[in-house]
């Protein structure tokens, strides 16, 4: 198996500035570590574009949402579909404004959108994207049921193109504004959880599990 | 002027389970509290999502990249282009996963992106993506020069249709799954910033200025 995604035409990152990969490993390591993907398809009018949890499994990303929903409807129906996925670092004051900018770390995909019908693959998709979200929670709560399933619209997405950005410093100004007397640094910017609130319904004084309570007060990204 | 926008089949939300809004005031307010915008169109083989930063004035985004890049030929040449914002407050640990789901704040804008050529009107927009990622920072560093000004694309993306939804606690399970001794609760997240990191090449000691000092450790969104 290739250790990179194709370079073509779709997925050919031509900024200079950027450092581009097509390494499958970086690429993953990016869609594994963001919590929203922001989806982009065509519908009769336009382009749409909407924010989704996932999950990844190799080369696949699934997606849901409720079977009746419209972004799974018109996933259904359309051939190709764009994702990002975005992990922002750090806004970088240079001594110009041209030469700011910011530190992300970010993923396009490209690929072919695909419902999935059948309910022991749905229930195994939307099991990735629920351990993507919230790893450990899949086994705490009951399993679901029958209808559950049916009312969940899941898609597949399997990645055809990709390429991953990386956007990280140091700062890179002018030859001749490094003698202006402005500071210049960055700003780092992190995502991160808090501590966990009880739902106001808990009975038999219920516990988050260790699992869970490990989550608390860390960097997402 | 209306203090909503107008509710159409582009922009009309209908998961029942959000709050869905149109007010001006809203939208604008998830709009400006952001930092990324997710920026869909149409090129000739499908759609493509792209990362942007971005500054509002009214009821207009404007977005920058290189005047060359890619992304910028392509939203000059496009006639629709869809925007998203998403800003996330928490992910929802019901007690079941199919109750389970993220608190957050969605934007969705419709509009015609087009090219802003005058390069006093590309100076104006490209102070109000500065001041929107930078607030402060336009007076504090030297005048962009005319060749850089040259340099950068600028598009402008009046918001012909929007939409806002809100995903907010408490949680929502099924009547019977409140008696099981499952615990369940919210595990909020918050994007943030740290503390300024000097670049290497300071010179005369240079500080950051106060409104600049202010921008650390501070919640984002």
């Amino acid at each position: 198996m290739s250790t990179d995604y194709e370079i073509k035409k779709t997925n050919k990152v031509k900024q200079l500035k950027l450092k581009a990969t097509y390494n499958k490993k970086i690429v993953h390591e990016i869609l594994d570590a963001g919590l929203v993907a922001y989806v982009a398809f065509s519908q009769d009018d336009g382009p749409v574009v909407v924010p989704m949890i996932y999950g990844r499994k190799n080369d696949t990303i699934f997606l849901h949402g409720a079977r009746k929903a419209r972004i799974i409807r018109l996933l259904e129906k359309t051939n190709r579909a764009s994702l990002n996925v975005t992990l922002l670092d750090g806004i970088v004051f240079a001594r110009s404004t041209f030469n700011s900018s910011m530190n992300y770390r970010s993923v396009t995909i490209f690929g072919p959108p695909k419902i999935v019908t059948d309910n022991k693959k749905k229930l195994l998709a939307m099991k990735i994207i629920s351990e993507h979200t919230m790893p450990g929670r899949w086994s705490e709560v009951r399993d679901s049921h029958l209808n559950e399933i049916k009312m969940t619209g899941v898609i597949k997405l399997k990645i055809e193109d990709a390429s991953a950005k990386i956007s990280s410093g140091p700062i890179k100004d002018e030859d001749e504004d490094y003698k202006l007397p402005v500071w210049a640094g960055i700003l780092p910017i992190t995502t991160q959880t808090g501590s966990l609130q009880d739902d106001e319904r808990l009975i038999n004084n219920a516990q988050p599990s260790e699992k869970i309570k490990r989550l608390q007060n860390k960097k997402i990204c």
